[in-house]
């Protein structure tokens, strides 16, 4: 016992200097998001007007596997990567499973999450570009709070929508984006007319993160000088998140294994890709045979039950059309406490894999991630994001097979976040507060029905 | 600047396997705690009804310089040491100031804060003896969080009772303490006598660390198989916190540089021990000057305003009588959010050192400790605890003395935790809720005089 080493982490010199851009590799290339009144394929050119130039080119860019990080994003990535690769050996001894399982450590991020790695850079170009103010959404709080901390480092105004049930569920997290400076409105908001139609239309809305995306942008568009960042859906975002499975791939290799299966929670995609993708070049490439999985909450199900369309990125229609599995743009995610995990579709690039069977996915009830992730917490002492808990119920059931068929297989899951801003949820889950959310077929059939009228 | 290092971390074959205790090496010894019934010094076995055998060895060896970490909690530190030493360009750009900052990140731990670095080897110890349940107090719930990881590390029931204003400041730290499985009673609770006196005497006390010290070892003795741990103040604390000094040490070498000054808030004074006592044996041993400074709370002034003088540990007075500086047992500290500072006294080897010269303290009033901490969070990324904030005030302090001077002074600080459960505190600070509490010499006179009577 005294030999084996807990975690991995790399020194600074190994630290990845370059993103990877699936895109580039992928047979079945995404087919192009749309310009909503044309329905052209859009150009970096057409997201001019929303996104900083760079971040638009990198959107749409098929060709480069390859993407440099810019030096001041590489200093930023230094204060807290690489992070740490660690083996689960409480968790596995807490399950009596012969798997072996490592996972990715995130949260120990200065935000507490992966977010930052999209933050930073993003940031980062609106600024070298002359941008003053930028604007985004945020469910659970962990992205707002990544860019408010990224704003500040690169010296910009930030301006959070947060999804109004979340701002209520984690005040904490509002709290966080405020010290860091940042402006925190609920939304569904009086503030943008996205906002005042969707509130007129349902006076008790919630809030979803489409929503809250629609009020950003709009505020974007009628900013002077100000763009709208994204975090997560978008191909830009998993190309910076990559730098997490770049960095697993070598400690994997310091740990002297290489993963069976690669799992992460899913929202929009952003931590799954970030994680998977690096892996899955090999897949593409060599053959090499790896199951990706996909954990989303079983009460917003769009991989698993979605359908593969065209769709809006938001509620009221701002974006582009992207080829997504969806569950419709007017779907209303139950009040899970994973609000990072409260959208209704998914990225372009992730879509596309799920349809050339690269990857699988599969929906997890609420009780059972806050299960998983107190088991987890006992075993390894670090408290699990509600929205990381779906990746831990997921590798959780795989270990369990493991134990019945007696395979020793290597799973590496996304630790995406810790869960100290969401103790209320744990304290509501041993209170017996928590519930599942069943979804008929009606109710998943009925946004999707809406959906031909877009192309 | 794209060469310079801002983390440095040991590979896990340089995390000291020796913890360092300073009462070896020093000239003037602690003088002995007492007996309180017969005012004779303790022996290790009048410990042995209350802690863990080895832990009472532990508190009076004045001659072993260096103590073997035992291979399992070595194996528990592996999760998440070495911590990071990190380079705060960030802060240092924000004052402009010409002193380098360095901070050991003791925040990255799991449970949020340096406290696990004890609580390991404590419930260790227990758990090798045969005991099955320990107790303890918590302050803002740092101790009690880690407590209750450790605890369940090794199999234990652990039952905390925490201080009743921290209770209610703070209840997120009751949720990580009732995930992580343990038994959490707002002190003075009606579960002891000590408490049940306290509450007669004062119906609306709202709780202090002396307090709930005086419960938590009133349920060890009255509870078969229980024994009594304690957070801070105690020298075996100090030791097993020497890790961080330790770490620092090797980190700085890494980082070419040697401390001027070490600095460290200052509540019992296990976080200051553990990053200055390894530096300060070149103090002792070669006359090495550094300028090792203590930052307390203005309105729990012991360092700076009390006197040395044996007294209790604890309010009830169920402790031995110890060497200390000290407002006096009975002090009443103001309801500050730094809860982790709220106590009466030092340790021993602290006041020893304080007496003889060798290191220094400032008193901070609490809105300084928040516009520090806040300046700190928008430049380097990271909300302090409320306790960790009084370190950086002091830094603060000082790196603007070097830009007043020019001095390229060489600070190192301990950031001994995160303050992701202490927004409340941060929400209070930006509405203009806090206020500084000034304390008059009657004030701090009142329990001191109390103290004659002691011995």
């Amino acid at each position: 016992m005294s030999n084996r080493t807990k975690r991995f982490i790399l020194p600074e010199s190994e630290i990845p200097t370059q993103w990877y851009n699936i895109q580039a590799d992928m047979v079945n290339k995404p087919l192009p998001p749309l310009n909503p009144a044309t329905k052209e394929p859009l150009k970096p050119e057409d997201l001019y007007p929303i996104f900083a130039e760079e971040l638009a080119r990198q959107e749409l860019n098929q060709t480069d596997a390859w993407i440099d990080i810019p030096e001041q994003v590489r200093e930023m990535y230094k204060y807290y990567r690489s992070t740490p690769l660690v083996r689960a050996y409480g968790l596995e001894e807490a399950l009596g499973t012969p798997a072996h399982i490592y996972f990715k450590n995130e949260s120990v991020s200065p935000v507490g999450s992966h977010k930052l790695n999209s933050a930073l850079p993003q940031a980062y170009y609106n600024k070298m570009q002359g941008v003053t103010n930028i604007t985004t959404e945020t469910g659970a709080g962990q992205w707002g709070a990544a860019l408010s901390y990224a704003a500040k480092v690169f010296g910009l105004e930030c301006a959070v929508y947060q999804v109004k049930i979340s701002y209520e569920q984690k005040p904490y997290r509002r709290s966080i984006m405020q010290t860091f400076g940042a402006q925190v409105t609920p939304s569904p908001s009086m503030s943008t007319r996205a906002g005042k139609d969707i509130l007129t239309k349902y006076p008790n809305h919630q809030g979803s993160l489409g929503t809250a995306i629609s009020e950003a942008i709009e505020l974007a568009m009628t900013t002077p000088n100000c763009k709208y960042t994204l975090g997560s859906v978008l191909s830009h975002v998993s190309l910076h998140q990559s730098i997490i499975g770049l960095e697993a791939e070598k400690q994997m290799q310091m740990a002297g294994e290489y993963p069976d299966m690669v799992i992460a929670c899913f929202g929009g995609g952003s931590n799954f890709g970030g994680i998977a993708f690096p892996f899955m070049r090999h897949t593409i490439k060599e053959g090499k045979k790896i199951d990706f999985v996909a954990a989303e909450p079983a009460s917003c199900p769009k991989l698993t039950r979605g359908v593969f369309q065209y769709d809006f990125g938001d509620e009221t229609g701002y974006t582009p059309l992207l080829p997504m599995f969806t569950l419709g743009h007017n779907f209303r995610p139950a009040n899970i406490h994973a609000g990072g995990l409260r959208y209704h579709g998914a990225g372009v690039i992730v879509s596309q894999l799920l349809k050339d069977g690269l990857m699988r996915a599969v929906d997890i009830p609420q009780l059972e991630t806050f299960e998983a992730g107190t088991l987890f917490a006992r075993a390894e002492g670090i408290i699990p994001a509600p929205e990381s808990c779906h990746a831990i119920a997921a590798t959780i059931r795989e270990a369990q097979k493991c134990k019945e068929t007696g395979e020793e297989k290597v799973i590496l899951f996304n630790l995406s976040g810790h869960g100290l801003i969401d103790m209320t949820a744990y304290d509501q889950y041993f209170a017996g507060g928590l519930q599942n959310y069943e979804l008929t077929d009606a109710d998943v059939q009925k946004n999707i029905d809406e959906l031909e009228k877009i192309i």
